[in-house]
């Protein structure tokens, strides 16, 4: 009978009985146990980045399923002929929700109300932003694009999806565009959510020049990766009031206590909690149900982003 | 040729030209100008409230235009055979995403973020709350009610509406409860958004059995009036830890310095900005211009929310 790992018997538990497969418990702090049999491995949804490199001393590996969407800490570890499996969808809901929150936070003056609050100061009243009416751009249109672009649909807002190539629109959007648009685009567009995977191509994407092209006062999301944006091109465009941002990943991470980014003008900082919340382990437990079962089934993986 | 008036000559720009009426500003600081002449007065958004009382002093008055949802201030200075509208439509947009708003934050934590960032401090990583899969329920299920529950629906929650009659329900709710329903329902509700008018019948709807029927640790979100809320109540309610509460607007308002809310634990408080954003001036614009036209044209008003 294949031997799988799942982290600990929590998430057993949430996954419930499987035929077909001896489950293990690895957690990845210590020595693989059954090191010679394992074939499939989940890998701890926190805390697993450093000993990801475990994953090279197991003879049998075929399938490392990360409970992660990124993935680009994973992939210098994925030997031949293993599959790499993220957990596409199951941090859409969780993800799209921290985008739109961090959106409205930024746009209605939440940090300013906060800090109001904590001086039991009640601030006068004065016409301020909304979201409504607002131009609002999503770059990256996977899975949890589609999310941020669904949930920000109903807020009376211009909403334009880009990815890395164009392609046809969806119920949201009359068509997808390319990111090669983005120097036309951004001129437009009052908040750009950057939800894309973490690779070359996308490494440095909100640079000088992307800064340099948004509307001024525009509102910069990120809750992709930190190393999407150029980080000293962004404190430099926030110290200069040319635009705002919410950030709920930053580069480095964790951001360092003397970091100008924490002070910088306009910048709303929340600790890379995007997917890190209870709508996480029922959604992950269906995955895991679903992937283990093709495995056992003899079935192509899903969420498949890599092989070695 | 009747007079009416607008607040300033900026809701005259933004209203554009009118036939068959004569338009003159009045801001209600002073006396009016062509008092005796006056049949429509549209009262100014902000700071009007103490000035209502000089509406009883106008002859030909037979409109009063509200730019408010409320209309409580509004009641007692409609004279005999005066009709008043209110500006119903208008602040959905804003109010609605301002109840998601403070939900979001409240939820995900983002004051606890605000207050990390300022200390230039980067949280550990743990499982937080999220919106998913939560039991809403929406309390007022008129107009800016639909709009919250509206903007509610795609973040995969559970919701409910509650009127202070049973009806049928639309593409959102399967129906919508009475308000006697109340104390079946609210101990099931993760979320509870108040967004009713402040009637006699709502005021302290909100008090301690409303407070000790909620689900313990359960978000009170209020966007309505303070007054629909008992304050003393509320504070108890917090302080002991039952509920956790989100409040664009409170009792007395503004919150004087000394006030325990403002430190209550889980309490997140905004100073009354649910209508006060940028999306109201085009969104009233186009209530004056139907409004205006309708009085012209001789036909019945629109919003008319009570007649003196």
């Amino acid at each position: 009978m294949p031997v799988i790992s799942l982290p600990d018997a929590e998430w057993s538990e949430r996954v419930g009985a499987l035929a077909g497969v001896e489950v293990v418990h690895w957690d990845m702090t210590c020595p693989a146990p059954r090191a010679g049999e394992l074939e499939l491995v989940v890998p701890p949804y926190l805390g697993a980045r450093e000993h990801l490199r475990d994953l090279r001393d197991l003879p049998r590996l075929r399938l490392v399923q990360l409970l992660t969407a990124g993935y680009d800490d994973a992939l210098p570890h994925i030997g031949p002929g293993v599959q790499l499996a993220n957990a596409a969808g199951v941090h859409d809901a969780s993800t799209a929700e921290l985008a739109v929150g961090l959106t409205l936070a930024a746009e209605r003056g939440l940090p300013e109300f906060v800090a109001a609050q904590e001086r039991s100061h009640w601030l006068p009243t004065t016409i301020r932003g909304s979201l409504a009416d607002k131009k609002v751009l999503v770059l990256g249109y996977g899975s949890i694009g589609h999310a941020v672009a669904r949930r920000m649909a109903p807020f009376e807002v211009s909403l334009t999806a880009v990815a890395s190539r164009a392609r046809a629109g969806d119920e949201l959007v009359p068509s997808v565009h390319g990111v090669h648009e983005l120097p036309d685009l951004l001129p437009q567009q009052d908040v750009v959510v950057v939800i894309v995977p973490l690779t070359d191509a996308t490494t440095g994407l909100v640079d000088d020049a992307f800064l340099a092209a948004m509307k001024p006062g525009a509102l910069l999301v990120n809750v992709a990766r930190g190393k999407v944006v150029d980080t000293d091109a962004l404190v430099a465009a926030l110290y200069a009031g040319r635009v705002r941002a919410a950030l709920d990943v930053t580069d480095p991470e964790p951001l360092p206590g003397d970091h100008p980014l924490w002070r910088a003008p306009g910048a709303l900082i929340s600790p890379h909690v995007g997917g890190a919340t209870d709508a996480f382990a029922p959604r992950a437990a269906r995955l895991l149900r679903e992937q283990l079962s093709a495995f056992v089934g003899g079935r192509p993986p899903l969420n498949v982003v890599h092989t070695g």
